[in-house]
């Protein structure tokens, strides 16, 4: 009789429990990572769940100008059984008619009885599909409410933040970049610094380059080290992708520099104000900057408050001397330090790379 | 008819191959680590393979006084499939009656046809069970003759090194600690240094420190911090197994310092050699010294080569300015660098950890 009873209540409350949407929300954001990381449109994964909890269908955003994760996820999907289903989506459904049809429809219109996204929209543009299903019979839930786990919807934060910058931030998202020794040396006493990380280190640090939309450094980078400041491969071929490389500061950059060679354009800002050149990248579209300028720069940026993550790449090797990677931030006692949040840690043959980021978790 | 040809090579060259060595030895690296990290034997994995191939009995040894690993996976096959049978090791079987009878007599009573070794025993009381193996009609292989991948090889070196280091090293094996924040720093610029590492790390130093036979810090680490050096739990009990706490320099102990107190022994060696005070320790009985000194013990005692291994902590933090974990090295340009090996990586938290070596790959 009690089994009964339980799955008479069960019948009746179709929503997933706590756990369903866990999994379900998971396994969107292993589906959402798959979709290109770079481009104008934010990862999203959209996970189709029926009133039995069984996925019915799902999808992901394959990048600008193809089917959001939603519309992905309806096609996938065999129509018959998505009659009361629950879509779990990473990011609120769209609501706007850019190059696809708004997913707020699409998910009405299919039946869809119940959307549960993890983060808000944070496009004014494209805003708004919440509100518009929940005027319109479909129940909507998120956040705490939605039933994940603070850890999972934690993920999904951290999957997007990059992407929602230019809302969030007003401005481009900030990569900080250092190489070091284990204890934290850019160079050795005598100023040699080539190579203390390793071949699978630098190649990681190339596909960084390529992803984003500006690499900066500063004139004194420049002026000392020479470097190219584009995405190149192993081989030393160019990545078809390159960043706008930019010059901060107000000395010249030599005739014969090697940024001003190499696919892609540079570009000189004569200037200290590292605000107002990430200002400027942010209005000529740039999303995502990485800092790859010495330590002057990056102690610069760290001061201003204006970097976002940190890619950390550490070599097994002890200077003991050298060019510390941070220079002084007005930091007198511990109190006052600086703490990020570990993202993530990868192994990159015998070096380790710790991404960090600055902003606290919200769940 | 070529199947046939194949299937007959296979019947008389009974030898596992490449790959089957490669295999089993990777499992007996497994069942390996099961024993214990801490005691006076060496950590080791057997596995018996059988002329088909089929694993027919494997074993690991759980301590001093139990049966050695071949003695364990014999016990635990069929006699009757051991004949013909390859013994896979990750160390050569010893030929010495201790508490226990020799594992290379074992073997060959077994029906052991061939023996497969990783590492060779650097204990001159043990060793020999190759040779007396090799002379009773069982066919010994090893090293890169095994046929198993250098990758494997080198997994079984180091996870006996440790152990290995009173013959090989001639003292006990020095483990180096620092915690660090991701530059590189141990304190802020007024000395502050509690806590930059979090919990997680913190309970990991003190499984580490339960572990190892001694602790060395310095006398300006006493002074400054009076640190307790004991192995404690998160909820401040002691663990049951202390180290020694060995105070190291000429100035004197404060009666009132915390080392002097909590369960244990402590001692004062009033001198700076480290090596001298490494040499009366591994006379001791002690196989494993954990370096917990501050940056001028550290410091020395990287100058002087007797660290083995590193254990660096690093913290998603940024100070910028402060103490640095190393002191200066003597070392001016990159070429000096101390190279190491970075042998595991860990993640605690918020916090990192890496393990890295000094020594070379040999395979």
């Amino acid at each position: 009789m009690q089994d009964l009873t339980a799955d008479a209540g069960r019948a009746i409350d179709r929503a997933p429990d706590g756990r369903a949407v866990d999994r379900a929300l998971e396994r969107a954001l292993v589906l959402a990572a798959r979709g290109p990381a770079d481009g104008p449109n934010p990862q999203v994964g959209c996970v189709l769940v029926d009133p039995a909890g069984a996925v019915v269908g799902e999808g992901w955003h394959h990048g600008a100008g193809t089917p959001h994760a939603e519309a992905a996820a309806l096609a996938s999907a065999d129509r018959a059984r998505l009659r009361g289903a629950t879509a779990v989506v990473t990011l609120e459904p769209c609501h706007h008619s850019g190059r696809t049809p708004p997913c707020s429809v699409a998910l009405r219109d299919a039946g869809v009885a119940r959307v549960v996204y993890a983060c808000a929209d944070p496009n004014p543009v494209a805003a708004g599909g919440a509100a518009w299903l929940a005027r319109h019979g479909v129940e909507v839930r998120t956040g705490s409410r939605s039933g994940a786990s603070p850890h999972v919807l934690d993920r999904a934060d951290r999957l997007l933040e990059p992407w929602a910058a230019p809302w969030t931030l007003g401005r481009p998202w900030v990569t900080g970049k250092t190489a070091t020794s284990l204890d934290g040396r850019v160079a050795a006493a005598d100023g040699t610094s080539r190579w203390i990380t390793g071949a699978a280190a630098r190649a990681h640090a190339h596909t960084v380059r390529t992803a984003v939309d500006a690499i900066v450094a500063g004139t004194g980078t420049v002026l000392t080290d020479d470097p190219a400041l584009t995405a190149r491969r192993p081989d030393g071929s160019h990545h078809a992708r390159q960043p706008v490389r930019v010059v901060v500061g107000r000395r010249a950059v030599p005739p014969d520099a090697a940024v001003r060679r190499g696919p892609g354009t540079w570009r000189h800002a004569a200037t200290h104000d590292l605000a107002a050149v990430l200002d400027e990248l942010g209005k000529d579209g740039a999303r995502r900057v990485l800092l790859e300028g010495g330590p002057t720069l990056l102690g610069a940026a760290l001061r201003a408050g204006l970097v976002d993550e940190l890619h950390a790449y550490l070599a097994p090797v002890l200077l003991g001397a050298g060019t510390a990677a941070v220079p002084d931030l007005d930091i007198a006692t511990l109190a006052q330090a600086q703490r990020w949040h570990t993202h993530e840690t990868h192994r990159l043959g015998e070096d380790v790379l710790v991404v960090a980021r600055r902003t606290e978790r919200k769940h």
